[in-house]
């Protein structure tokens, strides 16, 4: 699809030179150098997906820094972004989320690295999905895309060769597969150094997904999973999406029963408003409102739902509705 | 001012083809071209005001990243930056502060998103500001302008029209305007996909502002706010300028009195030197100096004189000192 | 090495106008178009170092985006990234560690500024150092530069000229170096606004450094500095290489005996298996790894290593490791 600088400019270069012959070739000449022109600014620009960074790393040490180094030699025009690299330690459920509520505000072609590990270095594979929406997820197959596979779904799988796909010299560092193959092979693909086909052969459509409860109506009632605490504010953040919710038949200002279990044990009844901003209640007042991504939420106007009531998130972690 | 890649590029083409009949027009279109190179080049890259954002999301889930994404949708050329992502949830006063330590800094034509917004989904408007400097401010007027407004003066400011300035398909979703109506609306005006005219209907020159001790000096006392803490180091920020302190006559080495106040309550009464560095006083011990900012603050050499000595920021801190 | 953008985009329009009187000079015109197109694209982009900053400011208030607005003033194309911005406050030793850590992961021609300077205002050098292998570093010569220096070898330094090297009207600014003359120098130096040889007078080939244990093999006992924590997850990073701890003959999953000291006290002894991978011992247990810079360091398996025996890092810590 798109065109190495480096390449363009040695054809540009060679062909710039032995015109001298007529008229006509000067035209052509013209006409060739607006074509390179418009490649090597226009589409050179435009061929470089973003590179968008994850991991749980914190950004205290220079893990993170190392890894766009690694993509910065690789293109010092790739835009480097960064999701964010405070998902809790070896939380592959929070990782998988996080790229599904970031992942359809990119454009496609768009690369994702994620890289929260607790396997590292044992068997697991590290695999390149891309997505029917076109964009590419660079991350260990150990649960991380569940989420991005259901939302965007798989277009198609690819191994990371690590014969080739793995930075120079790194090959007796066991520990920092997502400096040395992760940012390495999603720089050169987001780069266009290399094609999606080249990271490695195909695998079947299929990634290693988490099991958790999916949101369901059934008899004037919802239940569906608590995805995740929106960790700024202690707000609740649902599977449960606004159709589903919709079939509750609740109006804005009406109160609901809602039930939230961890695992077999009972962690919270209570009776909360649905408004669809939080100035529907008083400050420190409960609401249930659908969140940024149309999905149904908890939260204390200006408090924290979570700490107050002890609420975690995760795959154990059950949420029930009724009027 | 600046003109659009793609719309250069078509121009380019249309330009580029028929120039087969002579010399002379293979020569403008020699002319034409280079022209055409500066533009889609030097000018290119010129155009794109950076995009610098500030919010109190803090960067550990995905609302951050999906902003950036649909910056990054809107110009893969646009120049993204973070201003902080850490004021303190719902604090409009910080927020008014920070961009007005920061923007100045900035070229003229940066636009910066500012999202602190305890009232989002309620009744306040959402606006540009454009200030004298040239520098655009896209936020809630909600107090959130206070600081930039006074210090770089207001050119304009419209109210954005969310019929035509928010992301498509976003029209449900009750709670992410920072998402889809400010990084949007930023994005487009810095990746000049749309002018500031093009924002929405021009209001009155005014931002809503918070109220607070202005810097004076009078009869040997000066009085001001405590603006904000240096939070890495529990340092004392005033809005006393330089020169409102010089009227004090005071020389490095000299002792001031120095009282803070709560609204009502007397919070510190202390004695320390005027020194312009750290290595004035010893370790541990407090002084006053002009920061970064050219503005009276207080410390602790290496230590934290906001911790040690309970002082808060904000509207409602005032400080006086006299020789 | 490299050429101003403005520059060539002046050569350009000189030479692009008056070719008007002949065939042949509109070729050499397509040829000359062509080698510009060349220089504003490839080159230009090519040209740029990026920009990594570091300081021990967080990234809570406006100190790091004034900054990066005084970079972005310089050139909106220069790319600028964080290394880190989370050093403890104060730490030249930490500063001297990531600094070396992250260094030679980017291309050469980068421009690492860092700014951890409890001396600034009072007199110690502000020098740029370029190393053996191309980098540039842009710091106070207080010891940050120490581990760089010996990692990669220096090549010269340089005193920072300040009556040249600051930021225009911030001379009666005392206390933000890091604005006013490190990101502003940096970001020239970057951007090629300003060659190395203009940073200032050279100065003798050497840097301020810190003294601390080197690591070192003898009679079946190596010893070692507990460098730095790995702060995410607690983990024990040491400055023992792979090469001196093979001189030891440890096999995998073979056990060794590990005596911590902080100066004269002694922390630790502990016997634990060396492993090349996280997954050799069970969850909780303890082993010795050759860590992402193919150093020794400890580890608990997704635990903390630092927590739970109460170790730190710097330059009083010592390892011992016997068989």
């Amino acid at each position: 699809m798109t065109i190495k600088n480096s390449t363009i400019f040695h054809v540009l270069l060679r062909h710039g030179t032995g015109r001298r012959t007529g008229r006509c070739r000067a035209v052509d000449g013209i006409k060739y150098c607006l074509a390179m022109c418009a490649m090597l600014t226009g589409f050179g620009a435009w061929a470089e997906g973003p590179l968008v960074l994850q991991s749980d790393f914190g950004v205290k040490d220079s893990a993170v820094a190392s890894m766009k180094g690694v993509a910065a030699s690789i293109s010092s025009d790739l835009a480097i972004h960064d999701l964010t690299h405070e998902v809790p330690a070896f939380n592959i459920w929070e990782a998988s989320l996080r790229l599904a509520q970031a992942a359809e505000y990119w454009p496609a072609g768009t690369v994702f690295v994620s890289v929260v590990d607790p396997g590292v270095g044992t068997v697991r594979k590290s695999v390149v999905l891309k997505t029917k929406s076109g964009h590419f997820f660079v991350s260990p197959d150990n649960g991380s895309l569940t989420a991005v596979a259901e939302l965007l779904g798989i277009e198609a799988v690819r191994e990371i060769d690590e014969a080739v796909n793995r930075l120079a010299n790194s090959e007796r560092s066991y520990t920092f597969h997502g400096r040395d193959v992760y940012a390495y092979t999603g720089a050169r693909l987001a780069a266009d150094v290399i094609t999606f086909e080249e990271v490695g052969r195909e695998l079947p459509a299929e990634v290693l997904t988490i099991d958790y409860q999916k949101p369901s109506y059934n008899e004037g009632r919802i239940v569906g999973n608590i995805e995740i605490l929106d960790p700024q504010y202690g707000n609740i953040w649902t599977n449960i999406d606004r159709k589903t919710f919709r079939q509750l038949g609740v109006a804005p200002g009406q109160l609901v029963h809602v039930k939230i279990t961890d695992g077999d044990k009972d962690v919270l009844k209570i009776r909360l408003p649905f408004f669809n901003t939080f100035g529907g209640v008083a400050v420190g007042e409960p609401l249930l409102y659908l969140n940024s991504l149309n999905d149904v939420a908890l939260a204390l106007n200006q408090g924290n739902f979570s700490a107050t009531h002890d609420i975690q998130s995760g795959p154990s972690w059950k949420i029930e509705i009724v009027k």
